[in-house]
């Protein structure tokens, strides 16, 4: 049976993929008594004395919503909220087994932001945290920027920052396995989305030398207009000495390239055009921009994909449990640039030094103990 | 320790009544493949095609959101959604432990009836049913109905016809117990709220022979005009002889008191002068509208209370755990007065006939057996 159809198949024998329980026994009248009526009220009034008491007192304590429009569903593009349930529930169930947090889905029926926003603030209150996650750009970064300004829980867009900062983690230890620093690197990042923006900010915070972001209109330079307001703002951090053209162009002499594309879109040339010891971060989803041995073939040093069938998988379930986890954890009210970068760290130390090598840049996703360390980094470094 | 400490300790203790965890293992690549992706993908596109398999492939299946705008809660009035989420939280205790079904606890925080309506809809494919809970009236009635046009799923107030249906059930064993006719009886129900008008119209629906409405305004009547929209409407299906007046008026040779008011109302002279073997459900809460005792020597045959310290303690949770089991069963798109009606015929059944005494006339609300029954019975009676 292949894996579209064992999938399939026990999707349907799971019958749902999350299950809520109850924490509190009901067997006697005294357990309806003290979990339910009369007793419940006294937790009642507490919260409504103090708001802050829900978090002691109900499951917001470690409870996150992972909620999507359904506009842009792993590839599958704009299939709807109700399609992208399956995905969703998945996510809860990662976030549940990587690092025991509640997590529980739920799909918008609407594509209008002002609705997006306003349901999501009307039932935040319900939840210790928002995970956004499978929702189209540019509508994402709209929707994440008004819901931090309104709620006073986390809200973090995992496609975007959970991918940036795992991107990050991997970097950090590439440039250590290639013996270059990270202020030193000029890294290429082929797809200027919502994740390729979220990856190139989040590793200018990191501290990267010089950042090349390239589109379908090729390079993002400084002396072009651009509809896309992403790319305006970018172009002005980016870029260094505005060289122009295409990928080809921009790859040339370049420490790092990153895909967040379409498969097939480096060639061996572009890779054997790189500087020594390149890095290739090709993660185009199932297929890469250029499969790894290939890659290898053509000089370069290091590769990480998507993929689990090669060495250096570079997927985000190593970020967003620990990092709601930790942020749950100090109660944090929003999601800090410092905080993803301590993630980032944490991640990227999983791997001791001298275990570093060229197919060993980063954890595997299966490695559970990853999500703690970055619960305790990311708590560490959350100030109010 | 007395109860309300107890609650509180308890509450601190279990942070958090819910919890959301994983049907799905996730411990080895191809766990991560089959549950997450790529596999999850074939899930979700079997959905876009065929949206009802979102009842077979995500957990929408047999979950109900417990919903609130925490404008009435338990007697507390409105102290907010946030404040209200520990009585949301147990009633999705009682819905999994009584009927195996999942429910999640959702505030809204909003008091415009419009929003509330829009949030719940564009949430509401996350679900397969919506409990509504605590929200005051008439804001209640409204959004109820609203839902109920909008949505194809299953939409309950619980407050309302939870409340209706095992009063219904207490009754239909009272008058056996009584040897009375439903259809002979005058039934007085004081307090025309959400909770009393919705008893009054379900004992319509049974066949009680003459239903008398008390409010503050005194007995509800076929001369007098009301502001309120629900007791114009019920004024013209009670009250056949018209009376006027006050309680005292109204028990005068009644077969039945109903309280959903206020403790202490009911006088023993208001009881004596009810019709013989008089059935009488004081269910004010925590203090009922005449103490059992007292009412038992002024000559009531039949007392019933909301109180677990006395015989016949009429609770909703016999009603709505094993209501919604039943609709999703049969994937219901609505809750129907003929699957209210035999749930109340359910519920009243599980005390054997011969087994019926005035002390008996209910199951206790701790008997577990009750939810299957009813699921079944609700089941049965759904027709599309």
């Amino acid at each position: 049976m292949d894996i579209k159809e064992e999938a399939l198949k026990k999707h349907y024998e799971w019958q749902g993929k999350i299950e809520v329980i109850s924490r509190a026994p009901i067997n006697t009248r005294e357990d309806l008594s003290l979990a339910y009526t009369p007793g419940v009220a006294e937790a009642c009034l507490k919260i409504k004395d103090n708001p802050d008491l829900s978090y002691e007192l109900t499951r917001r304590k470690n409870l996150v919503a992972v909620i999507t429009d359904g506009t842009a569903v792993l590839g599958l593009g704009d299939i709807g909220g109700l399609a992208g349930m399956p995905v969703m529930e998945g996510k809860c169930c990662l976030f549940k087994e990587f690092a025991g947090v509640d997590a529980f889905p739920i799909c918008v029926k609407s594509k209008d932001v002002d609705e997006i926003v306003r349901t999501i603030e009307l039932i935040a209150d319900s939840f210790g945290g928002i995970n956004l996650e499978d929702i189209s750009a540019p509508r994402c970064f709209e929707i994440e920027r008004r819901l931090k300004e309104k709620l006073d829980i986390p809200v973090f867009h995992d496609d975007q920052h959970g991918t940036a900062v795992v991107v990050g983690a991997a970097l950090i230890n590439a440039a250590k396995c290639a013996g270059k620093k990270l202020s030193d690197l000029t890294v290429v990042i082929n797809g200027a989305g919502a994740a390729g923006i979220a990856i190139g900010t989040f590793l200018l915070s990191l501290g990267i030398g010089n950042l090349i972001m390239v589109d379908l209109c090729g390079i993002i330079n400084k002396d072009d207009s651009y509809d896309n307001p992403a790319h305006e703002k970018i172009k002005a951090v980016t870029n260094n000495n505005n060289i122009k053209g295409g990928l080809a162009d921009a790859m040339k002499s370049a420490d790092v390239f990153i895909g967040v594309s379409k498969p097939g879109l480096v060639t061996e040339e572009m890779v054997k055009s790189m500087a020594d010891k390149s890095i290739i971060f090709a993660m185009a989803n199932p297929t890469p921009e250029i499969m790894p041995d290939k890659a290898k073939a053509a000089g370069a040093y290091i590769v990480g994909t998507g993929r689990s069938d090669f060495p250096n998988q570079i997927n985000n379930v190593l970020v967003f449990p620990g990092l709601f986890k930790g942020a749950l954890s100090v109660r944090a009210k929003t999601i800090t640039e410092e905080m993803k970068m301590a993630a980032a760290y944490a991640i990227a130390a999983v791997i001791p030094e001298k275990e570093i090598t060229p197919e060993n840049i980063i954890a595997s996703p299966l490695n559970k103990a990853v999500a703690e360390s970055v619960a305790k980094a990311v708590a560490d470094a959350y100030k109010e």
